[in-house]
């Protein structure tokens, strides 16, 4: 450093202020006085950190290698986009959301500090009102817990009930994301086997204590879990003292025959967590669902919650609960049932006029997608297609990439929340293309 | 239920109707047709459903025990309202806010799928701008990863890394929310004592995994870690292949002195994980916090952020991005800086004037709140003035809540980031009023 008197006149200040400065820098080991010499700048780094310091750097748990990377197809647009489970953001009502929230972003408003975790409690209410009319599922507001979606109600249901090394099973073929964090955190995953009524309830292995399923419309492939096999699988989770997460992703999308009941419905013993998502709904990138867990579990998980994240943005929830309580929520509802009716319409005659010698189509009336099982193509085969086609402009996914540890299926789910009327069939016909040899 | 032609006159519709009905509900397994005498509604619960069921309801791990149950005092409003870790709600600029989020909510916008895990690309960028510039920490828009607060961020980064068994060190008294989270973990928790320089490296056990640490301005006494315990701590992270939390969350109010470096700048090895919030700069109710993670650890980080709830709600994220990026951040940051200033100074001259026979304020000029020892009283002796104060509408902590294993201090904490410079003085009096027997 230059000596104080020259610093000084060179800054136009003090002699005093230079001096105090540099005893400063001294004093918290930023600089070193050298008698008769002058002051020097320490060499901090990495003299002082790395005496004898590691070069190893820190390495995640080798548990997260089982997660694969995301492939980045999640997130690239397409011109013609088939890919399941996302709904029609064009088609939100977003000027009654913008007012509504807008509304919770005031002085007055109540969300200026932190809130409760378990949620809202307006929304809570017109969580629990809303599911007991529209899926007859039996939910006081206090049994409601708002959560991230439902992959964080899956997250907060699994630590709550879960140690490493514990066995949960999975549908196979099954939604991957909830599968791949029951991996993360250590447990064991045994993947059952489906059938056209829905998981095999008889192959679970003993001592499986989790069951993570989506009765009312199986993903991917569609079909709802049979009376008879939902009531064997709470019967199952009853003798053995184990839990079951019932995923209820997308059945208000209904468009013909008669609505399932919930698993929860059938639950006498307090053994089923219902699990609901905005994501379709309303919009995945609000992060917003909840789950409905028996009494016994509701304080665990309200401090589940509350160490993951405090809470669910405040102000978000405040305004979902005006949605569903001015009726916002079941118009919007109704009006995007008759879209996605006619969209299911056209996808199933589409695909059954024109695709009708390379694939068979699975049966299903429900929600955001359809499966397709290939008549002869092999799961490689439908790979090499789906990437063809991604070339072409179209983006769907093959169905064996769902598979959950059994042989993949060699099929196609088709999504229709994303993709206009108008555009299905010109979509179709260009994937149609891609089958070609 | 009643024969099919006297309901079918019932009700006038056809008789093919109501047998069609029956059809269906007999295969369904709801009814049952039982030969010349009728169809018979089934005893569906719990006759069929607990066949052999245990009578034993779901329960949490025990782990959850030690969670202690959320005080309501946390949410029940107060009059004279000194509770820390709050910033001022009536001052956040509304208008601004929802001009930016309203413009995130529109068709033409990109939020209606889901989002990238680590977060949106420009809050990224310039979250890496504003703590570079700001606190001169060295971070990359791809080193970051948006979280919901910091409290998210301590979830994800000790999921990556520790496994249930591992050992954490954390300060005493601390921080009590993410040694919650840590414990739930599996975790055991080493207390280490913290003195006027902080944490005391030294005692650190051997074996300690990760330390989770608050440099800038320890919670809740207030001092800053000196650059030679931090150096301390940073070199002992090396020798140990260890991992430190440094949870930098409200230093950007700071009234005086020079700001300290992040233990991140400090760090030559990949060893510190930079944690830092919106809740204190912006909201709390927003949930919005962020990680600056070394490159060893970015794909599990943002596998863990994925597996856990996808990512942060987008349309929140862009509008921060959008709220930074014009300079409405740093004007906020500079108005705030200067009402809390003045009420920091309020509380103090207060404190000294009206308090100096029963507290010794703990030195500190960052943040949203000070700490004070208490002169003669017993830890226990202040709770009782606490809920004394409570009681007279005044509402502050013990330093006792924030003991993490060795003996409380007797001590008080006040904030200030919630009352009005107004009201302080007579809030104030009204807690002194409280130590009198």
């Amino acid at each position: 450093l230059p000596p104080t008197r020259e610093l000084a006149a060179r800054l136009s200040v003090s002699r005093t202020t230079v001096i105090a400065a540099y005893d400063r820098l001294i004093g918290e080991g930023f600089a070193t006085a050298r008698l008769g010499s002058g002051t020097y700048v320490e060499n901090l780094a990495p003299a002082r950190v790395d005496a004898d310091g590691r070069r190893t750097s820190l390495r995640p748990r080798r548990i997260w290698r089982a997660v694969p990377p995301l492939p980045a197809s999640l997130w690239s647009p397409a011109e013609f986009d088939f890919r399941p489970g996302v709904p029609d953001a064009q088609l939100f009502p977003y000027a009654a959301w913008r007012r509504l929230l807008g509304r919770e972003f005031r002085p007055q408003s109540a969300g200026g500090g932190y809130g409760h975790p378990a949620g809202h409690p307006g929304l809570r209410d017109a969580i629990a009102r809303h599911i007991g009319a529209a899926r007859g599922a039996r939910a006081a507001a206090e049994d409601v817990i708002v959560t991230n979606g439902t992959q964080q109600a899956v997250d907060l249901i699994a630590r709550v009930l879960l140690a490493a090394g514990d066995r949960v099973a999975v549908e196979d073929p099954g939604y991957a994301p909830p599968r791949r964090l029951l991996a993360s955190l250590g447990l064991r995953i045994a993947p059952i086997p489906v059938d056209g009524e829905g998981m095999l309830v008889d192959v679970i292995p003993a001592g499986t204590r989790l069951v993570y399923v989506s009765p009312s419309h199986h993903f991917p492939l569609g079909p709802s879990m049979s009376l008879q096999r939902r009531i064997a699988l709470v019967g199952w989770a009853n003798r053995n003292g184990a839990a079951i997460i019932e995923d209820d992703y997308d059945s208000e999308f209904r468009y013909s025959g008669r609505p399932i009941e919930p698993l929860q419905t059938l639950d006498t013993h307090g053994r089923v967590i219902y699990v609901g998502s905005f994501s379709k709904t309303m919009l995945p990138s609000l992060r917003l669902g909840f789950l409905v867990a028996p009494r016994s579990l509701r304080v665990a998980l309200e401090a589940a919650k509350y160490v993951t994240d405090w809470h669910t943005p405040l102000q978000t929830q405040a305004a979902m609960a005006r949605f569903i309580v001015d009726g916002l929520f079941a118009r919007h509802i109704r009006r995007m049932r008759s879209v996605y009716r006619q969209r299911h319409q056209l996808v199933l005659e589409h695909l059954e006029r024109s695709f009708g010698d390379v694939l068979d189509v699975i049966p299903s009336s429900v929600g955001l997608h359809l499966a397709a099982v290939a008549r002869r193509a092999t799961a490689d085969q439908v790979r090499s297609i789906v990437v063809r086609a991604l070339a072409a402009g179209v983006a769907c996914q093959p169905l064996s990439m769902y598979a959950a540890g059994g042989a993949p299926l060699a099929g196609i789910v088709i999504g229709y929340g994303a993709i206009e009327a108008e555009r299905i069939g010109e979509g179709l016909t260009r994937l149609r293309d891609c089958f070609e040899p």
